[in-house]
């Protein structure tokens, strides 16, 4: 699985909220579902998106879904932006080092 | 704008590597077309995704139309992650801290 599906999860603010709600720790779909005026229904389907992009495991607890954050998906993005960030400023710097020559000269 | 937009536009494997490839410089759109068997057109599509979401500028020079990668979103969205991943380590941490202090007594 490629680090686009796990951006693609992500890319809504609803899940944007339910993963930083789960970075504190595990929750029910209904502790997830409390802060919005929506069902239980709504609120499990954004969850098993994140469940289909390995972002979020759930479990039966008896009638009780919990929901927790799967850290190793979370860490591929992040590992991949950050690369990105790094790619991006190393050529800034030497974009400045350059330009620090030239004046120099 | 949220992050949820810069994941959203980062949510196709195809901008993904576009964004992979800016991170190395600033890029024609016929230069991020080389790789694809996509037409110009297509690639501009995806471009003016991750344009709209603010992870690219494009500006024209000629006949030709540059991309540039936008360092500010990808930025925000990296410490977004980062934050969470934080979070959830943080909570591991006093887990195994319990743990320990348990099998101790």
């Amino acid at each position: 699985m490629g680090v686009d599906q796990a951006f693609s999860a992500l890319g809504d603010p609803i899940r944007v909220e339910i993963v930083t709600r789960l970075s504190r720790g595990p929750a029910s779909v209904s502790e997830l579902a409390r802060p919005y005026a929506m069902s239980l229904r709504g609120v499990l389907k954004h969850v098993q998106v994140l469940e289909d992009a390995g972002l979020v495991a759930t479990f039966k607890e008896g009638r009780v879904r919990r929901c927790e954050l799967q850290s190793q998906r979370i860490e591929d993005a992040t590992r991949w932006l950050e690369r990105v960030q790094r790619h991006w400023e190393r050529r800034i710097d030497r974009l400045e080092d350059y330009a620090k020559r030239t004046r120099t000269r």
